[in-house]
């Protein structure tokens, strides 16, 4: 695809719709999470869901993350192609022809993945041993999010089991991320849905000690909560993803320390195509240009300008009176309701600097379904 | 992009998530509106931006259109790359980089685009000089949708003149598209809806004609609407992309005569990957794989089942009591909330006849945003 800049031109000369990074608002979420974590005794191993990119991937390595996590095979492929040593699928992969393809990676990189039913589980064993490689598997408690999951203590314990007994996987620990709670908007919530969720990997931890089965690792928690799964003692790995980018729905939530201050780095920028009244804007960022899935986009530092309805090609905005309209061919920055689809429609990150194109990143796993 | 399948194994082997269309059905939505548009005086000009695939593009044609329209500049590339000799752009067109490449592309085919801006229309003007190309020019009017456009009546009548005037446009008639009638549910309000737009239509092309001002060209509608666009004797060209595909929130519409009965003909395949409680299934396909701007997935005949939320990758499936319950690792189809946004998200059509996959097209204009 043809990229929309080329490094070395101003912000306002990218063409529109583009995805772009501020790079000083990025790089700062990288450090603070970096400092928010130091000497606390988990590790970061970054979600690459978010971003795709095998580029991004790498800064996170080089900021201390001990590697990525994926949710697909694909994403995985497209992580390790770009230089990533150590990935986790935190996920399940069902399938025979995922599977092999799996397996087949894990003699490029060390390799993880989640597993919630014991014929998976033998599933993955046959994979390995026919790629003749090795697999790090973690069993997936669902810790209050109802989604994939076995639920805490004895049923864990039995996947462990079976596991720790199958030629070609070892046993690598557990993959208890709450992703509900991420969004509860209150740090009240959040902190209580974390509690839950802590009281239910400790529950599995001992059963496994029970059993006498090793727990190296437990991993999980996201950029909305991980100083809560810190502070519980309970986890040793954490997965933040949307840290480094900030949404527009995550900056609803309320934010109080331990959490960190994250900025928005991550925007759409777009042009205003259309100026059919003075109280309403047509841009040319619409449905196919920011996910809207968790609200719409919002507009960047320009006040009395609301992003009141998107349709395919269209984002319509409200002029409020008084408020400075903007011309027709304007440029406006928009923050994307939900950083991680909205990634997934691009093909390339334009990194700004200071108002100029320093780099373009190729989202390589975008589309990355499979 | 890997494609999740190849031609000739049956449905059941392809990868999942992958887009698939139902030949059949797609063929017979094709005749359909052929057979429906038959002597009424009205030619089709296939929306692009449903499909962004020429090889569909291509099919329409076969089957009558006389071209496509699309809504940027990048899918009008993609569409003439892939032999198609008519191309009208729906949409205004701002910013010098785009004008000139639209400009350029009229080389290559018959292009149309719309305006709503004086000044926009000494900018197309200027960049059709300097690539010595002709466009032809509609003037969008606002006929009761409230994004672009202008009003009905002289503010049309004021921006024809001044494209008859500029050199390198040729003004050819109106788009008149009324976007938020499709989906009013009842077929009394999309009735009543158009019946204003064709009011607007009507006095437009009257202030036309008493200005000495000839207007070859009325075109618009939708698949929702078009057969009263075609009654009301206003529009001459309509647009309606969704009938080959028809989606899930299209199907919520009230559909009566002298609508034809489309079908759904463009489904998500998705697999089972995790059965973590008997009232609970998980697919691998979430918001990545189906957009939910027009609502959740519909899982397709498979009474029961219920595709109740989307995160990222995942779509949680519940399954009523006595329902029967999908296994880990089968496979469902689901019919898209919104299909022009979701076959973004992919980089092939898988093609399937009889359960067969017949073909694989590249989904050319895919991201196609500039």
């Amino acid at each position: 695809m043809n990229a929309p800049a080329t490094p070395g031109i101003v912000l306002d000369a990218v063409d529109t719709p583009a995805l772009i990074v501020e790079l000083d608002a990025f790089e700062r979420n990288l450090a603070r999470l970096a400092e928010s974590i130091a000497g606390r005794g988990v590790r970061l191993r970054a979600h690459a869901k978010t971003h795709k990119c095998a580029e991004i991937a790498r800064r996170q390595v080089a900021a201390g993350a001990i590697g990525v996590c994926c949710q697909k095979v694909s994403e995985a492929e497209a992580m390790v192609a770009g230089g990533i040593a150590d990935v986790l699928v935190s996920n399940e992969v069902v399938g025979e022809r995922k599977l092999a393809r799996l397996a087949a990676l894990a003699r490029h990189a060390r390799l993880g993945v989640c597993v919630d039913d014991a014929g998976n589980v033998r599933a993955l064993s046959a994979a390995a041993r026919r790629a003749e490689t090795e697999l790090d598997v973690y069993v997936e408690v669902d810790v209050g999010a109802g989604r994939c999951g076995v639920a805490p203590g004895e049923p864990a314990v039995a996947l462990a089991r079976a596991i720790v007994a199958a030629p070609g996987l070892s046993f690598a620990g557990l993959q208890a991320y709450q992703g509900s709670a991420q969004h509860l908007r209150s740090v009240t919530e959040r902190r209580e849905a974390i509690g839950r969720a802590a009281g239910a990997v400790r529950a599995t931890r001992s059963a496994l000690e029970a059993a006498g089965i090793a727990c190296p690792t437990v991993t999980g928690a996201g950029s909305g909560s991980y100083p809560y799964e810190i502070e519980s003692g309970a986890w040793n790995e954490i997965q933040c993803g949307s840290y480094i980018f900030m949404d527009a729905d995550y900056a609803r939530n309320e934010w109080t320390a331990p959490l960190p201050r994250f900025e928005h780095a991550l925007f759409v920028l777009s042009t205003v195509m259309s100026r059919p009244a003075p109280e309403r804007a047509v841009l040319d960022a619409g449905l196919k240009a920011s996910s809207v899935d968790s609200g719409l986009p919002v507009v960047w530092n320009r006040e009395g300008l609301r992003y009141a309805r998107a349709s395919d090609e269209h984002g319509v905005l409200e002029i409020a009176p008084g408020a400075r309209a903007p011309a027709l061919g304007e440029k406006l920055l928009l923050v994307p309701g939900h950083c991680d689809p909205t990634a997934n429609l691009y093909d390339w990150y334009v990194c700004v600097r200071g108002g100029v194109v320093e780099d373009l990143w190729p989202i390589s796993a975008r589309g990355a379904l499979y």
